[in-house]
């Protein structure tokens, strides 16, 4: 493969001028640069990018923090959050922290290390490393990371609202809601609040199963909906999220139990495999495009040195009608 | 923040004899390295990676080019992979393609400037450039690549076999199966041909749906089954991806076609989504974990340096039993 020493020497040129020519710094006249082109065209040569980060000080990549890539909510949000990364030049690397501490906090010194330009996270914060100190463009989604790191989340007490508004619409008077810890400060344990808030005020009774913190995926969200199955028939209304609520259906059509005839089931966060069940389900669908351009753009003006990032930004839910309520 | 000149200043040597410590390069006097060493302790010192990158001309990260992140076959396999390299020290970069021929080509560009040591491919190639000229480590899963690319797939031929055996079992008379283009020369065609062979010999009567070539997703896998929700009624047994045979379970709920008693329904690839099914899909399962310890060790031994990686690798499939056979 061609160097940068055969596309000088083919030019006439210094090792020098290739590399103004080809960073674009620096004055070089119309005839040398048409020259060097040439010499690149002629060799087909392919410049070292790690070579040219080093010089400009940036490797290019934006890094994303998973709590599961697996978990629908996160592989729409990855996806989501990789295009929109593309559209601005910047390539994404994946970190599955899988609930280890160890993992974040390598990821975090990466970003230290100028592996990544800056880092968007959506994950809770293990560490008790100060993030503060970091000093690197870094952006939660959901998650609370301090007064230093901007945060975006959905509309969660407008999901709270919406939730409460279909349930008691449907006369529900007794309704089970999985909830993640409920001492947690996180931005989404608002929609819990809201909900059990408004429901109880109509004289609702609300029977809440608490999930633990950082439990998510398949396996924890599936048998927290079987250890709980015996509710079924006590309750009318359920609010959980997406996989926790499908299983809830299965187990409903196992019992005999009729939805939404006898139960109600809405979901978060209305991911599109809600669309093959029988029925389809009701859900409060988070505006997944939306919240991975506004994470995008908030890490990236950071990285472009504009610090005018607002700490918090919300993004519009919607209720998403299925046949489960 | 500390640069390698105050380092080489505290400890009292040259900015050379810091690089060679820091990389292990050279020799070093045991008394000179403690001195570095505690000056870079004492400083904080935090090397740049972007340089001690463009020392060892290898950038640490891994590509995964994906056909579609949200896809819950490849969401598994992404974070299967990326668990993967993690244990041989790689970083990965992800790229989906959303079947653009632009997207793939970029990224072989960048396995070829360096900023990637690798790349596991599970896309088919559009573009027309010689793969065989980029002289980089690639392996591909599922996809043909020509004569010089490893590929790493599951036992298709294995898989047809069982879901023909499950549906002869069942006393399936006209079976409906959802294929890909039959002209494709891709590893996964072998299930769809050995399926229709197997159940041709036994005097089963098959009924092809073409999907397309590179149709994949929600939206797809949904359509196709809801153009063809007719053929329903008239057949007794179904083949088809995760999603399209959810979606036709749930037409069945619709129609009030009883599964398994009227019709049986076995899907691939045997994802987690299924267990929240009714009832939970029969699936042939592919070995996730299995297929990404492959796939990341035929690239980390290409990148070692070790050419002897074996040109296809088959990993085995399972059966999946659950309620709708």
């Amino acid at each position: 493969m061609a160097s940068i020493r055969d596309v000088a020497l083919k030019a006439g040129v210094g090792i020098g001028t290739v590399s103004r020519a080809l960073n674009g710094t620096g004055y070089i006249s119309e005839e040398t640069k048409r020259k060097i082109m040439e010499a690149v065209a002629e060799l087909d040569y392919r410049p070292n990018e790690l070579a040219q980060n080093l010089y400009r000080n940036r490797s290019g990549v934006v890094g994303f923090m998973v709590p599961d890539l697996e978990h629908p909510f996160f592989s729409s949000l990855t996806k989501a959050i990789e295009m929109e990364l593309y559209k601005h030049g910047y390539k994404c690397m994946i970190c599955d922290v899988d609930r280890k501490q160890s993992r974040e906090e390598e990821f975090l010194e990466m970003l230290q290390r100028n592996v990544m330009d800056g880092l968007i996270a959506g994950v809770d914060l293990m560490t008790d490393m100060d993030v503060s100190t970091i000093h690197r463009p870094i952006v939660t989604f959901d998650r609370n990371w301090g007064p230093m790191v901007p945060n975006i989340h959905s509309d969660h007490k407008r999901g709270g609202e919406l939730v409460a508004q279909a349930l008691l619409n449907a006369g529900c008077k007794r309704v089970l809601q999985f909830t993640p810890e409920i001492s947690s400060d996180m931005s989404f344990m608002e929609r819990y609040h809201t909900l059990e808030q408004i429901l109880r005020e109509h004289g609702v009774e609300v029977i809440n199963i608490y999930t633990g913190k950082n439990q998510m995926g398949y396996d924890d969200d599936i048998r927290i909906a079987e250890v709980n199955a015996n509710y079924l028939r006590e309750v009318d209304g359920i609010f959980a999220s997406d996989i926790t609520a499908a299983t809830c259906l299965r187990l409903a059509h196992q019992s005999g139990i009729r939805v939404p005839n006898q139960l109600h089931i809405i979901s978060c966060d209305g991911l599109p495999f809600g669309r093959v069940l029988y029925p389809v389900l009701t859900s409060i669908r988070q505006n997944v495009p939306e919240i991975a351009r506004a994470c995008v753009n908030a890490v990236v003006k950071q990285m472009d040195g504009t610090r005018r990032v607002p700490m918090e930004q919300i993004i519009d839910v919607s209720f998403q009608k299925g046949g489960t309520v």
